[in-house]
């Protein structure tokens, strides 16, 4: 787990990975995207799709998932943009891992206490196509500030 | 339900609402965001936000359920991808509703039985603020070929 000051651009961190079942996807469906073509490869028959494939917001889900357990960043994973494609769909049955890249680490001007990471993270299936593609803006604490040589918040706040 | 010729740009759909609840938010959340402030409010705080909030997924999730029941658009609603912001958090007792607009409406010119319609869309909350942003570019079937004096899919393939 690194803080803001320890990161690099081109910082790579790459997942566990995690097969998604029919059933996971029809519940998924059922709570948040009831279309046909999520629901069953019985629903999904004559569909746009032809056969069950997972909401594009439960590839976003169980990416967040993934990320969220390789710990990345002290602070955790907290987003505030993100822009997202689906280049192909999650099949059932398909196993999924996440490889995410340090794209760009920006100081906030305004809170010195916060920074700002830039994400890529591509999602891959089983036979290393990418099912997602997502670019996120993620605010991260930076605490780390007597390390660098300057005032702390506690310093800056109440200077007895 | 309208088809792709039908739609015009400014076109404007509104949801019904759905007022989540801490438990809903913790049980995305285990699932999918298992991250401390998603958790509970005894989880959360301390933590970056200081008490319970929604993951910007789970709003994703919530969003798109809120889309698909309002059936806008014959064929689904089939995303290949989407830009999404989080202005500031859903909690707790929030009550949501989306409020979607036809941002732009793009004919496919290699397959003209497609098209692709831009929808922005945004999910405010029962104080009228916005909790996401969301711009998405949808896939539609185009069929209606016969009503706009074109040769249908039919009779190009199959001219007996």
């Amino acid at each position: 787990m690194k803080t803001f000051d320890e990161l690099a651009t081109g910082d790579r961190f790459e997942s566990r990975s995690h097969t998604v079942t029919g059933e996971e996807i029809a519940s998924f469906a059922r709570e948040f995207d009831p279309q046909p073509f999520h629901l069953g490869e019985e629903e999904a028959r004559g569909s746009f799709f032809g056969r069950q494939v997972a909401s594009g917001w439960h590839t976003a889900a169980l990416t967040m998932r993934l990320l969220v357990e390789t710990r990345p960043f002290t602070g955790g994973i907290v987003g505030g943009a993100a822009e997202v494609t689906w280049p192909r769909p999650t099949f059932p049955g398909d196993t999924l891992r996440v490889v995410a890249e340090v794209a760009e680490l920006i100081p906030s001007r305004s809170r010195p206490d916060r920074g700002m990471v830039v994400v890529r993270s591509e999602t891959l299936n089983q036979r290393d196509e990418v099912v997602q593609v997502l670019v996120t803006r993620l605010v991260m604490p930076r605490e780390d500030r007597a390390a660098q040589g300057l005032p702390t918040r506690a310093g800056r706040k109440d200077p007895r």
